[in-house]
């Protein structure tokens, strides 16, 4: 626990508004002493830790009763600052909590910043960085996966697969500095066939990682699925379909949608985040919708993935391979899927010259076929089955138990350790002095170090906890 | 505890949203082991009441891990239901707790209904029916007139007046119906002078509650204001200005405010509502202006005060003593204040003239003058002071810590217990039968034990509790 940290913060630690409970936090020296002070329990601080105390809290100046309460007592390092902790079950009024606020202040405790109660667990030792960044992400959490992720950060297995390479690199690293004490005797105590070794295998990691950013950004933001196609293809009905409301305006004239329309839907644990476009024609019929369809191609191009959409009432076959063609051209990653729609209109012959179609072609990427009617919401268990096969095939569900990274500010320490770590290794190719090759192997560290806060600044603690609600 | 409540119940009993904290409460026999089912530490049945364990939360299904928690013990008869309660504070996320509860669920808990837990809690009587109903009170309190109320319900004042009046009813009751039972032989057991007093006590106990229903309305629900005058008095901009926002659309044209204009400022913890009203003119523009100023006598006339604006710089004082006159004719009780408004535009004759004006002649009602400059904010400090110096002399700051009724069903039920209670006492004076004034000393009596729950149906209780959020 720092020393400086002499203070007593107090904060709404549950969300506000009308409820049976609200908790207000304390977390400082002085969290049980000033608690004492109001409550009707006044032996607070000889009580035992991890203790329950059913009481009034009165206001010490008139005696007003405030409240009747339930006092829990956490004494540090046992608790989640690892300072001593007070948390206070009141009835969830807002007024009632402004005037609990009101009297703790008033005692001498100070209203939390933003992240503080965390950021004290950080500086106490209870979490690392990344255990505590994983705090808010949790809160934010929204799908399983996100959360699965979130709580594994938590619980320290980010942290503890950083910690373990980076307690080998340190070994090196340590060597190699023994090395230039000795200066000029040429003595080498860091064998370098065993440092290419781990060299080779923490880039590797630091590259595992690194890739997982990319997941661990659609883990966390949604995997954006573009549905584009002709104009009157039914591509807002089929938003509003999976969206189950009426979020898109639906119209019979082409041309409707000119700005994109975005919404979420959580399909199996793992978020979408659907994009309506501009309907897609060679000759739009005005300026504005020019724009719209340039638009339509820009966003696809950041896509995760494209849902196709077709009428498949008026498309031939060819015409539809040759739009998906022409729209993954300059994407051939990008993953795609045909959707005809209008299957309650379409007649034997078009559903059968599709689907052969789809079956004897091999279209380069490969889209597979779904046939529904989006209007009557049917064959839309079958999207979502394609869609989630699709994003199983690029390993997102497997990932979810393993460590994903999510966080920015990770990604980057971690491409910063990766240039380093890829200096050392040319470095010892190419028999650069020792004095290069250590140096650049603590920068390297200093970078992993940053991710779980081993090595921090104050500045980079207040941009990370300020992000943060207060009460956190 | 009632033996039929054998199952266990479950809510969220924080407000929703995202925060640091959410909890989950249980309550009912299986609520610890069904816990114990899904937490890491696995004696909680073992451990002491009002403790307090740090574990994980998994899926037992699945082993997944839901979260890091807190579970808070309390054993019955020691909890606020009197059964076996558990509190499990998790991260404050919509996800989590759904989870969470889920997983409850699936180990057997069923999702609480409305004003389950304290339901319960009366049922297991660790509440009478008055204070149950004052949780709900707190909850809902925003001033601290309401909220003090409300916390000396919760903590039984009221239920205490209630039960000591009605111990001593009970006792001549039960004289009264031993006399029945010896039928003929014409004996008195109740003596009769002391019952006539104990009558009187209780009527007058009886009326002074029902007395203080008209302030605990006032308490509950606002003081309503009316803030009437002649057209382009600035009525709207005073109403802004005590609101401190632009809430009333303001403009020069007189008669710009048809419909009522509300809103609620809380001054020294005593709540106003204050009404924006049509302009009073003795000939309206047009018919929706005429319908407008109607409505503004009737609101008037419900009002607990009357604010009466007028344009210094406009009216006489003769004016401005008979538009009072007029607007309180038929009015007498009505509380009134006069205010001056324009007072940077007004001249030190036109000042002089009303202040020597209202301190030489004596209105009736009383109706003390406030000069101010309402667009500028100026004199509304003076305005504050004598809308509160009203309303402390009606008595309400006075009656804040004494027990005042809010509730309307209590408010019923003791009319109804001043009928029966006057219907004994004429009895006595009448000479009617023994068994008479027992069967209406019987109502009086069921009358006030409905209040606090001693005589209860189940549909009362539903009706009570079905009012309460879900979680308390």
């Amino acid at each position: 626990m720092s020393p400086l940290l002499s203070d007593t913060i107090v904060a709404l630690s549950t969300p506000p508004g009308a409820g049976a409970l609200a908790v207000v936090r304390l977390s400082g020296p002085a969290a049980i002493g000033l608690t004492a002070g109001v409550f009707s329990k006044k032996n607070l601080a000889s009580q035992p830790g991890h203790s329950l105390h059913y009481g009034t809290l009165r206001d010490p100046e008139t005696g007003e009763v405030l409240d009747e309460v339930v006092v829990a007592l956490y004494h540090g390092p046992r608790s989640f600052t690892r300072e001593d902790v007070v948390e206070i079950s009141c009835h969830g009024s807002d007024y009632v909590v402004r005037r609990v606020l009101a009297v703790l202040l008033r005692q001498g405790a100070r209203l939390a910043e933003a992240g503080e109660f965390t950021k004290r667990a950080f500086l106490g030792g209870a979490l690392d960085l990344a255990q505590a960044e994983a705090v808010a992400d949790l809160i934010a959490a929204d799908s399983a996966l996100s959360h699965r992720v979130a709580l594994n950060q938590l619980r320290g297995g980010f942290s503890m697969e950083l910690r373990d390479l980076r307690a080998r690199l340190i070994k090196f690293a340590a060597l190699l500095e023994l090395e230039l004490d000795f200066g000029e005797e040429d003595v080498e105590f860091a064998e370098r066939t065993g440092l290419a070794l781990l060299l080779g295998e923490a880039r590797s990691v630091v590259a595992g990682l690194l890739r997982s950013f990319e997941l661990g950004n659609v883990i966390k933001n949604g995997i954006t699925t573009v549905i584009a196609g002709r104009p009157n293809a039914g591509k807002s009905t089929l938003l509003n379909a999976l969206l189950r409301e009426e979020r898109a305006i639906v119209s019979a004239t082409p041309g409707t949608t000119r700005d994109f329309i975005e919404d979420e839907v959580s399909l199996d644990g793992i978020r979408f985040r659907f994009v309506d476009t501009a309907g897609l024609r060679d000759h739009p019929a005005d300026e504005v919708e020019a724009i719209g369809v340039q638009r339509t191609r820009q966003r696809i191009a950041q896509a995760a993935q494209l849902v196709y959409l077709f009428d498949l009432t008026e498309l031939t076959p060819a015409e539809v391979a040759a739009d998906i063609a022409e729209l993954t051209r300059e994407l051939p990653n990008l993953a795609v899927l045909a959707v005809g729609n209008k299957l309650d209109l379409a007649n034997a012959n078009q559903i059968d010259a599709i689907e052969t179609h789809f079956r004897t072609q091999r279209l380069s990427p490969a889209a597979p076929l779904t046939l529904l009617a989006a209007a009557q919401g049917r064959g839309l268990d079958a999207l979502h089955e394609a869609l989630l096969a699709q994003v199983r095939g690029a390993g997102l569900a497997q990932h979810a138990s393993a460590t994903v990274v999510t966080n920015v500010r990770h990604a980057r320490a971690l491409e910063v350790a990766a240039g380093y770590l890829q200096a050392v290794q040319v470095g010892l190719g190419s028999a650069v002095g020792t004095e290069l090759l250590a140096a650049d192997l603590r920068h390297a560290l200093a970078a992993l170090g940053e991710i779980t806060g081993e090595i921090s600044s104050e500045d980079l603690l207040t941009s990370i906890f300020t992000q943060f609600c207060i009460g956190k």
